[in-house]
């Protein structure tokens, strides 16, 4: 039996306040951190001495793998994602090559929620997400477009406040006109829409703009992008999704 | 012009563990908390010397205009919320209370994002939030049981994976059975179907069952269910949403 652990670890949007304590420990605790090279360099203050498993961007499979081979060995690694480890992160592929092993070679794992891009957005915009909303990726890498189209138009016709991750990458441009296209059959031109670029971090940037408009705003891979429902609205450059207070109590 | 502020907080499940650095922060140096009774008794260690303005729950309206008017004659206010205050939460009603007032009565606000049920509830589960998700609350006191019972249908025509939150509590039972019948005309009778209660508390419980049988687990206010989507599958008793990587990769 050995004694090693692997913690899947989501650190927030890249700065030490908007982390848990738990996510903080489970870092400094670890022998070995594993993640990709953007972000590990968010949290390097803390990562001194430490063995690091840096890899570039689309190599989760193979940093998955070494991971859980080190903890199967008896290290303590820490497998980091930013934002909430537990959306579009790593630890469904860290525990799925874990259960893959046989159970005696299986290390113990656990899996720290972390403040996920679609909440420390909301949380910049004002209050967007008072109702009821859908998360959607609009990279086809893993995922049929077809199935993407799908689900935005299910979202759009459910009349649901959409966050979309992965908007727009230097690759990948048609996607969010195709998206656009989908949603204006169902919305008002001027329906609000937030976009949120590095939510927390030195260079963060915030737009609010229109169904209509929003695309010719910068949008990048770094970027989280709220449509708002048939009832979200904008004041003093804030997006409010109301719960339905007001028609009740006001 | 006063100098008085509030933060609408969000407190994460209700340990210090899973609450951020900025959370703890914005209430240590706050000069007045107010909260739903039952959530300001979880971080009661750090309100020492406080005052403190609680209301039972349904009294939002209320307690978000005696906070701003707080806030406006120069206190710092911190308004909790559990989870993400920006979810479901406090955030929005804080905001439009604030936003109402002429601008030069204004206090000066922001949110601080925090761990949500979905977040909190998917760490423990396994990791069923890799793919799309989609999250409906099922109270229907502010919102019509139809277009609840819509967005239901179209997230589940959307094959996203479904958070509920306020799945049941003792006056509202039929809501959630009548869910169940609409997402079984979409997916198989063994979708695993995660149910968290008490997520990060003491009496924290998981439970994991499917479509078919979910109904016979105990499931009240202080839950959250997931249903799986298509692919989602269970393990050693842990709930996964595939990404796609088995597919592409291995």
């Amino acid at each position: 039996m050995s004694c090693g652990k692997i913690s899947i670890v989501g650190i927030g949007p890249g700065n030490f306040l908007d982390m848990t304590e738990r996510a903080k420990n489970a870092i400094e605790s670890a022998e070995i951190i594993s993640g990709y090279k953007t972000y590990l360099k968010l949290i390097e203050k803390i990562l001194v001495g430490k063995k690091i498993i840096a890899t570039e961007m689309m190599q989760e499979v193979e940093r998955a793998k070494i991971s859980v081979d080190e903890a199967r060995k008896g290290s303590k690694v820490a497998v980091i994602s930013s934002g909430d480890a537990g959306v579009y992160g790593m630890a469904g592929l860290v525990i799925e090559t874990i259960l893959n092993l046989p159970e005696e070679n299986q290390p113990e794992f656990e899996v720290i929620a972390g403040i996920s891009a679609v909440n420390s957005a909301a949380a910049i915009l004002g209050a967007p997400l008072m109702h009821d909303f859908a998360v959607i990726s609009l990279s086809d890498l893993l995922t049929d477009w077809d199935l993407i189209k799908k689900r935005v138009k299910c979202a759009a016709e459910g009349d649901f406040v959409i966050a979309l991750y992965n908007p727009k990458s230097r690759r990948r441009v048609k996607n969010i006109e195709e998206v656009q296209k989908i949603l204006l059959e169902f919305r008002e031109k001027n329906t609000p829409v937030g976009i949120v670029t590095n939510a927390g971090r030195a260079d963060e940037k915030k737009i609010i703009s229109t169904l209509e408009n929003f695309l010719s705003e910068e949008i990048n891979m770094f970027s989280l992008v709220l449509i708002g429902n048939s009832k979200t609205f904008v004041k003093n450059n804030f997006m409010i999704t109301p719960r339905g207070y007001e028609e009740k109590y006001f």
